[in-house]
């Protein structure tokens, strides 16, 4: 089965905004076995989205319009699309009266305006909005289904968890996907391919993904098969090969972030956390209590950005610095103790570095980061050098300093 | 004029990539008043992209397709055009002569496979590509123009800049464009509206958009006129009768962020900062600290999650932490001049509150939120109830502190 998606909005072909809701919609039906065939990004305009819909009918089973479907007159989506299926536009009262109901609650009234939100589309069947005024529309003909959604993402998830994932069940695939996702850190992109191409290649009812971001990647497996049974196995078999041949390196099979991974090793083994950066610039910390309930482990982070706060807050010598300078392996293990010490926690860590563009000299480049981890039994540090702009630096040095933890962690 | 922008590729119809070319693009054509009317995305499917082609051409003046270029049998952008234009393709020698040149000062070989890229859509010019081995096409017929531009952004934008501004510049359009972006903090975008709305409702010739994002509204007035300087002073005149009504609560008229706006202030003053983060995690140092040049007047932060460490780090009293909670006016100023203490800087600034979902009480409910910002004068302190998910909770008291510092340095 094929689908196509439609965003409507003129919002959404300004130089500030992306549809973002198709993304969410994507995952959703592709694990449904139902392939995207085209996106397209529409403005308020009544022919352009009532053509756009005839198109898009005529070549695939599923059509999904996203926004337009608010209670103001450039709304247009029930419109365009009565023009493009030559249906008539049908007034509900009950979706006026569960709207009233949901307006008394929150002491508002609702408007003339919000009376254009309980016109349907003949024969469509209402898809009721928990979280908005605009309900969905579900309509399935000869030509297959079409579906009207509104665009706000809070409404639009809910609404297609809860209406139309049920109302596709009944809709029979002839393919079965089921994807396992890998998440690898502390290899190269070309490593990963490398070692795992001969693997992934050896198997046509496969297709993997893999994606690369700074210091982290994602090997996306998706199998295929006329059961989804059948593609699951053939997904999970693959999966367990590529995680033989990678294994530490990935760090999570569930899709979880490396915070969340973090977490879930210190709270098996009891131990607390403290950090101090000086690149990173307290990135490392925010990536870690991004995460709900990481007070449970993170004591603390010290962002020691001038060498005063370096030797004050953290015990860094004057000599270290003054002999190595700031960006050394030594200041490095020297802020990880530190930090690990003064704030009575199990394990330490700590980035110094050049994140760019001012402040290189000939030894020390941008890019030049030096990571160390601290604990009971000394002090690892890690040298290296990360190509690219100021934010790609602190990105990279922030995701391996998370994955050197998780190692140390996981080998304690 | 009207342009529309096909970005071709499948893996721009998974659930984890969005085109985003289609940004820079919009913005580049909108500042030479030429909108976008429709955005498309296709997979790599020859017959597919052919009839979007021929679609988008009946439709636009301009029609712009990204990616496709590439070496490989799926880069199917030149095959479709012929198939929808009915021109042939024509081999060009000084295409691989350039890539040559190009591969031997990296010291590798150019592929078989490349010669496929020096196929030109016969009545083309040639767009030289600096940063890879795809050229760019610029076809102008009765039709109007199609432009088919290299996927990865870091050789789409310099060829675009380069190659094609200059060649729109001659293609005269009826109406000019010209914006001027405002960035707002500190108000309500309801409130923002409410005083805006009068003023922008009346100047026909100007179309505004407000943007809002967590603490932050971004205020877009885009003047349309039939020449460049006439727009000019349109959105100019609006513009400043905007500035008006909301004054200090505008931080830039120049589109910086709020941390680069920061490092002025303090830069202008030859003041010093330090923050002390609770809720916020380190998000406020990361901010901070992600313009380069920060290190002139960012001497440090701590991010004191733990009750251990605000009392250690920064000296908030073990009393105030048992009278009043660690969620409290109180402990937000000793933490603000805490840090500001230690650190020996002239600024201080904190953040304690509950981000959720755990942690709530009766009392103090996930959102609570008090920001103290402190100096020689003393310390204030903003209490605050942020709605929603813990994310935003972060976002929002830190886009918030920063506002605070802003305003209270400039009043300095």
């Amino acid at each position: 089965m094929k689908a196509e998606i439609i965003a409507v909005g003129s919002e959404l072909l300004t130089p500030s905004r992306l549809d973002t809701n198709s993304l969410y919609l994507t995952r959703r039906l592709n694990e449904r076995g139902i392939d995207i065939i085209r996106k397209t990004i529409v403005g308020d305009d009544r022919k352009r989205l009532a053509d756009e819909l005839r198109r898009a009918r005529a070549s695939a089973d599923v059509v999904i319009m996203t926004g337009g479907l608010g209670p103001t007159l450039d709304d247009i989506s029930r419109e365009a699309a009565t023009d493009a299926l030559g249906l008539a536009l049908v007034f509900h009262q009950e979706v006026i009266e569960a709207m009233e109901a949901r307006f008394r609650r929150m002491k508002r009234r609702i408007s003339e305006n919000n009376r254009r939100q309980a016109y349907i589309l003949e024969g469509a069947e209402i898809l009721a909005n928990a979280n908005g005024t605009a309900p969905g529309q579900w309509l399935e003909d000869e030509a297959g289904i079409l579906i009207l959604l509104p665009g706000p993402p809070r409404e639009l998830e809910p609404l297609f968890e809860e209406r139309c994932l049920p109302r596709l069940h009944r809709v029979e695939s002839a393919y079965q996907f089921h994807t396992v996702s890998l998440r690898v850190a502390g290899l190269p992109e070309s490593e990963v391919d490398q070692r795992i191409g001969p693997i992934y290649s050896s198997e046509p009812r496969a297709s993997t993904t893999i994606l690369a971001s700074p210091g982290e990647i994602q090997i996306h497996i998706r199998g295929e098969g006329s059961t989804i049974e059948e593609a699951r196995e053939i997904a999970e078999n693959l999966s367990a090969r590529v995680d033989a041949e990678l294994g530490t390196s990935i760090f999570t099979r569930r899709n979880e972030s490396m915070p969340e991974v973090l977490l879930a090793c210190f709270r098996d083994k009891c131990l607390t956390l403290a950090v101090a950066e000086s690149c990173t610039g307290g990135m490392v910390a925010e990536k870690i209590t991004a995460v709900a309930g990481s007070s449970d482990y993170f004591l603390g982070g010290v962002v020691s950005y001038a060498e005063s706060t370096k030797m004050e807050w953290l015990g860094v010598k004057n000599s270290t610095l003054k002999n190595y300078g700031a960006v050394s392996r030594e200041v490095a293990s020297e802020m990880a103790d530190g930090v690990r010490r003064r704030a009575g926690a199990s394990v330490g860590a700590s980035t110094t570095g050049i994140a760019g563009p001012g402040g290189t000299t000939e030894e020390t480049p941008a890019g030049t980061v030096f990571i160390a981890v601290a604990d009971d039994d000394g002090v690892d540090v890690h040298g290296m050098n990360i190509g690219g702009e100021r934010d790609r630096v602190r990105l990279w040095a922030t995701t391996r300093v998370l994955d050197l933890l998780r190692r140390r962690v996981e080998k304690l």
